[in-house]
């Protein structure tokens, strides 16, 4: 069972950035995140566009966002549960929690901080007649490139006509045996750059490319062992070991919504911005996943309202003991990992 | 009469931001500030020193986080007053506001946004007789150094013994005809290169320096002509055009206090964290001057503010229009210096 004081369920700008400021206040913190990677939908959505309205930064990549947030908390250490899904939760007598994810994992923690954006990304799935089966583990369909060693020598089909179809066909072709790229048209909707180095690889004969086509069908009785794709009308054959559908990911606030919490428009309702706690005690809702009167659905407010979150979790563990704010200039920043960062002091010299 | 939409008063990193976050919704603002540049407490109190709690910045100099902010708000092309102290305010008729600074200058705006931190700052000034005579306009005694250039080939007496006192010593000594720098003690108190800076300036007679010592006195009629300064005992008389006494400063609320604003901890109330409104209508405060329940005196937290604060006046000057939030990454930025950001597109393109 992994312990910790505060376990985020998110890993987006809202979760990384409470790591911070609990480390601030010498609490431990725990991230669980549905993705392979820390970052949320910057990370997921859009790592390669640029955002303008982050305080101090007239622009930045929200790729490059979610690294420095990343260097940001790494002195203090948090522990990562990545690729799994936070489904249940149980108060324990002692006032502590037990969140469980579908794989399996059990977490324990003082207090729970909620920063689950507009929810787990659910893949887009094509109709297809017994995708359920194959879907399950390594039966050959994916929808999420979680560890592309995976793929290493194996033959790959994606599909699709994204980002991400494009960006993973390009990095598994230097990876997998083979990668084939089926897409039901003839243009690709992607950065101008990704879109150029599939045709220059197509060339080079390490992407082979099937459009205007789609996948129709599986063969393969215990796991995948071809597909049948259409190509205008006609019929192929594509031997394969992977089959992954990159269609896009639609959020939903997903096991969460099932936890007793108050819920609004897809939204858990916390008590109007004082600490962004939920209606069960010791259960915070931060950033995009929260909503009060005047919510604003934007990076900058996750930071605030994870400020607050961590504060009042102080105070909840730390009852009687009165917190002085201490500046990090004036006060420095002490990391769990033993480093400690400090403003240059004044010197006391005399001049002759 | 200076017009616009919102009237900011504090240039701090708060008063900063919200002229972003008002550009993003098509509202014009003007800032003033009593003090002579932007920058609030960062510029005035500690430029040189690391901040280490801004969101996605590990590491950040006071100084470069205030021109990194007048950077991403320049495309806004907000007006400035700088300077100046707001005094009064009066509501008029058609619900605007009129805002009328000690030195005269008339403001006029739908919206107040008071981001006046913990206050003006007020200069600690010398306990000397007839310092009031000095200190009117002209008459020799200045507390900030506004515009260097004042003192081109002037005889200027600096006293203090602390950064600014070493950094306006070495940086006039390029400036004025002579700088002559009075302190109580043979001890300086400030970054180690500035204090050798002015060892090295006063080897080089670029810097006249009187140690242990205090200016107890003053000659001139119209305007001081010279000091009396008192060195072991005895007395020495200091010709000068300008003595500029550098002992730090004290926030105070100020004259913002008189508003009818309510008042508590020597900070504005307001509603609870809704929009940040006070209990006047079109009143706004944001950043370190406002409290509410849980509030703390972050940077972060003000940025926050600034933007929910915008928000609420973009409704009430467009009451009934609904606003639908835009992400910058999305909608792009249009400044009105005619500018345009925004993300690259993807682009639609066949492979063959
Ligand atoms: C294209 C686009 C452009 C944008 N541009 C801007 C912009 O310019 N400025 C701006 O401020 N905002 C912008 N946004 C919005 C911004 O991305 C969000 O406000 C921000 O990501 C919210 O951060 P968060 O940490 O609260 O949630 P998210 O980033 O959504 O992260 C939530 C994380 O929680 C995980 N999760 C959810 N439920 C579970 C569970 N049960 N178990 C495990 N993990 C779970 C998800 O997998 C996800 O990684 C944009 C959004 C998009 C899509
Ligand atoms: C040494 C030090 C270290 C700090 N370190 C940190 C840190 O690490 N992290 C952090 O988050 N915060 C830190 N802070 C606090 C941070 O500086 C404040 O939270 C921040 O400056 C508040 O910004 P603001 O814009 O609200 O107000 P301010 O920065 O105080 O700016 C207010 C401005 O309003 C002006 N003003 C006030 N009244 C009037 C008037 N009537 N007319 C005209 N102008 C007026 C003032 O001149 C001032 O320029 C530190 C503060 C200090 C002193």
């Amino acid at each position: 069972m992994i312990e910790t004081d505060i376990l985020i369920i998110g890993a987006g700008p809202t979760g990384l950035f409470a790591v911070f400021e609990a480390g601030l206040l010498k609490l431990k913190c725990h991230i669980i995140d549905a993705l392979p990677q820390p970052g949320g939908q910057l990370a997921e959505l859009y790592p390669k566009k640029p955002i303008f309205d982050i305080p101090g930064y007239p622009e930045v990549l929200a790729g490059d966002l979610v690294t420095n947030l990343m260097e940001q908390i790494k002195q203090f250490q948090p522990g990562f549960t990545l690729g799994e899904t936070a489904e249940t939760i149980e108060k324990q007598e002692d006032g502590t929690f037990i969140v469980t994810t579908k794989e399996g994992t059990q977490h324990k923690a003082k207090a729970i901080a909620i920063a689950g954006g507009l929810g787990t990304f659910e893949p887009r799935k094509p109709l297809l007649k017994d995708i359920e089966f194959y879907e399950q583990e390594n039966r050959g369909v994916d929808y999420f490139v979680k560890d592309p060693e995976k793929y290493r020598d194996k033959n790959i089909v994606i599909a699709g006509g994204g980002d991400s179809a494009l960006d993973w066909s390009i990095f598994l072709s230097n990876v997998a045996k083979s990668v084939t790229l089926v897409h039901r048209r003839n243009e690709f909707r992607g950065a101008l750059d990704s879109v150029e180095k599939v045709q220059e690889l197509k060339s080079e004969g390490k992407i082979k490319l099937i459009t205007p086509a789609e996948v129709v069908g599986f063969k393969g009785s215990e796991r995948i062992e071809s597909l049948d794709v259409e190509i205008n009308g006609a019929r192929m054959h594509v031997e394969t070991d992977y089959f992954i559908p990159l269609f896009g990911l639609t959020p939903k606030l997903g096991p969460i919504a099932n936890w007793g919490l108050e819920i609004e428009k897809n939204a858990i309702k916390v008590n109007n911005a004082l600490d962004y706690q939920t209606n069960i005690e010791g259960i915070y809702a931060i950033g995009d996943v929260n909503t009060y009167p005047g919510k604003l659905k934007l990076i900058l407010c996750g930071f605030h309202e994870a400020t607050l979150m961590c504060q009042s979790v102080y105070n909840r563990l730390n009852p009687g003991k009165r917190y002085v704010l201490k500046y990090t200039t004036v006060s420095g920043v002490d990391g769990f990992d033993g480093t400690r960062k400090e403003a240059e002091k004044a010197v006391v010299k005399s001049i002759d």
